[in-house]
């Protein structure tokens, strides 16, 4: 039998979605609140494929087998609640639902565990690659349970991307919110290394003196190396390419759509530090603070600019080291990130996998995740040399450069938050001691918080 | 007719708080869950004014006269919620129940909305100073409706701390949750400052080579001056003056409760950037990272110190300045984080009275805020030389020492997250413009997100 899938709401993500999975041999059935867009899809892509357009659930779950696999797409939050809500009294146990937006992963849980006890099968399925990874190969993050994914991997295998080393870029990484959990971090990544392109292009333009030509090359270049390709630096070096007059026109404000934010806020509920992460969505908090960036223009200047600028080449290749360790860190975070909410919730996931089904397909995809495959993988060997190669990228002149970076930076005025928080959570981790101890002792001093020791084991107080 | 209330939970700060009240001529009438305490808090304190304890609620509402002002000093949280159904059978319409934890603000709107149904009045008052303030007077922050505070107004004003100008240091700042979002967040600065004061010790220590004499001789000198006289500073001149052997045995592991954590969600939730106090929340959550921490003493090291380090006195007027510099700024991102959820929430907090009642009893307090009051106030000429005053702080050299201080710890791998992120925050408000275009384009090349121009108004894409 062909694989089939249903597919509920057909915005750019969806439609895309479904001629992908038309593309790859499946029977594929459509529905869109607004029967227009419906028509409209039909008219335009139907003949694709095995196309077929419904205007009502009921007509679009009968013509679906048993276990009917459907594919939610629409707006997370409130909208995702409501389709099921309008959908479940037409299903049977055993059908499949999979919610491919970008959901919190608080809610895919709950959702999880509400189908279950009508016998319906959920999976929350985190999709990266943005309009044209969705219509040529997206990556994607699944969670749910084995048996509902079963029914579903032969096609998600056919319309994933590839990983570049002979796998698809999706996989079921473990139960309930799982996939979206990983889903919402790579967005906390994509915020950090977009931040810090972003950082990099300012130091080059405003200390540098570079202009779009120039910047342009830069990032083709970089985007060309082996140590950092990436999408992202691709989209970049294009945009600068033949985008750079509409770019000078783009008012400097970033908006968000709110995972950074989430990623945030589940790092302080695990208790991991991703400072780089929470320095890029704040970075981009501030660009659109309107009247704090209004009467911040009035600020004194004084600047500390003692050391001279290097020679333009020599300048880019100090810059880049800062941009690779950084956005080495930034993964770093990500993943420490995922590790601890897995411990925690004791989800399963295999960290080797999710950096596997990063490498293709998604928005941060980059040469990177080999190296950090093998460091986060179960490989012993491998693990010894992915970190190793990890490590030595961060030796000598790469590290001095990070570090001059962020000297020229301090003293030229021009902000680098997210690089910033990079070193400095490198040199914390690396610190052998940290002043925190003074801390303790404070807390302890006003609160009567108490503290341990590093000679002997309890609790003391600063006065006992 | 003396002034009367009654408390619940006799834990250092509700016992504390008891006292104050008895010396100021309130009858108290105490509660605590497990009995003991109530017998050992008597015979202790008993004598000190007109106190009396009961174990139970029907006795300790039954000595009160309606309407009875009862303040509940029990962990934050469940705890709570338990105190108060228990209670409620015994109150009469018009009693006014006042919590004086750590409460989440959103908990305090929630309760204050319950009660008001039931004709319960509810105060949510946060209250600071640690122990010796409950003791000898506290700064209390609290939120609620007027008919309810003018009952305990009295009390309150007598057992607040002084404001050093006349007033006193408790305040009815806004309805609900008010009070206890300006506590929060004045958690959250605390938290900023006192990282501010760990990575200036780091600095001296570690690239000055400070020891604890030098140490507790610098923090007094910055302890007794104009410009950063603070209590914080009062305790780690103390600290470093008669408890350094301590000091030296402490864990360099920073424990937290929480208010800093809802502190950085908040801001995330009104769109208010922190990132000092974000970055010190993360540096006590790094401090603890045990695993992560063992393999960064494994990180190479690799750095860059072209400048010598300048002579003592020298270096610590450039990381004092830095500290300066930073701390102002961890005030302001506290500050106009209330200012917005006050836009938001319609709550009519008067900014320049949230400063005020800082400026004695709690653990913030510091010579700044007389600046701050005047520069966040409603009086306009007072607005203008106080934001006057705190630009002035920023200018010439004390700007430039802030930026060697961050040269100084980028090139010898000293972290200073906190102090990096307010310098970062500063320049990027400076800015005239900021790299977020960049990102603003990548969002619409891979997600079709859309940008403002500068040029014309509208919605606009790359491809268009």
């Amino acid at each position: 039998m062909d694989p089939q899938i249903g597919i509920i709401g057909l915005g750019t993500m969806g439609a895309n979605l479904a001629r992908n999975a038309a593309r790859n041999g499946a029977k594929v059935v459509v529905y869109n609140r607004s029967a227009e867009k419906t028509d409209e899809f039909m008219s335009q892509y139907g003949k694709e494929g095995m196309i077929e357009g419904y205007k009502s659930y009921k007509e679009l779950v009968q013509v679906l087998t048993p276990p009917r696999p459907i594919l939610i797409m629409v707006k997370a939050g409130e909208a995702v609640d409501s389709v099921i809500d309008e959908l479940r009294e037409h299903l049977s146990p055993g059908d499949i639902l999979i919610d491919g937006g970008n959901s919190n992963f608080e809610d895919t849980q709950r959702r999880y565990d509400n189908l279950k006890k009508s016998g319906l099968k959920f999976i929350g399925m985190g999709v990266s690659g943005g309009e044209e990874g969705a219509l040529n190969g997206p990556s994607m993050m699944a969670g749910g349970d084995n048996d509902a994914y079963d029914e579903v991997d032969e096609l998600l295998n056919r319309m994933a991307a590839d990983d570049g080393v002979g796998g698809k870029c999706v996989s079921l990484l473990g139960p309930g919110g799982a996939g979206h959990f990983v889903k919402m971090t790579h967005n906390g990544i994509e915020y950090g290394v977009m931040q810090l392109i972003a950082e990099s292009f300012d130091l080059l333009k405003r200390i540098g003196g570079f202009d779009n030509d120039q910047l342009a090359e830069t990032f083709e270049a970089w985007r060309d190396s082996d140590e950092l390709s990436s999408y992202l630096l691709e989209i970049t070096a294009e945009i600068f390419g033949s985008k750079s007059d509409v770019l000078d026109a783009i008012k400097d404000q970033a908006g968000q759509k709110g995972t950074g934010k989430w990623t945030t806020s589940a790092a302080l509920h695990y208790g991991v530090a991703i400072p780089t992460i929470n320095a890029s969505v704040d970075a981009r908090i501030i660009s659109g603070s309107e009247s704090e960036r209004k009467s911040g223009k009035n600020f004194p200047v004084s600047l500390d600019e003692q050391d001279p600028v290097p020679p333009p080449m020599k300048f880019r290749s100090i810059v880049r080291h800062a941009y690779e360790l950084s956005m080495l860190l930034t993964y770093m975070q990500g993943i420490l990130l995922i590790k601890k909410a897995n411990e925690d919730e004791k989800w399963g996931i295999d960290m080797g996998e999710v950096v596997r089904i990063w490498r293709g397909g998604c928005i941060i995809r980059s040469s990177v995740l080999g190296r950090l495959q093998n460091a986060f993988g179960k490989d012993e060997g491998k693990v010894k040399a992915g970190k190793q190669a990890i490590m030595e990228r961060f030796q000598g002149d790469r590290q001095m450069d990070f570090r001059r970076t962020l000297v020229f930076a301090s003293s030229r005025g021009i902000p680098t938050p997210a690089m910033s928080a990079s070193l400095n959570y490198w040199d914390a981790l690396r610190s052998e001691t940290l002043p925190q101890n003074l801390i303790q002792a404070q807390r302890d001093f006003f609160g009567n918080h108490g503290f341990e020791r590093v000679d002997k084991e309890g609790e003391y107080h600063i006065d006992s």
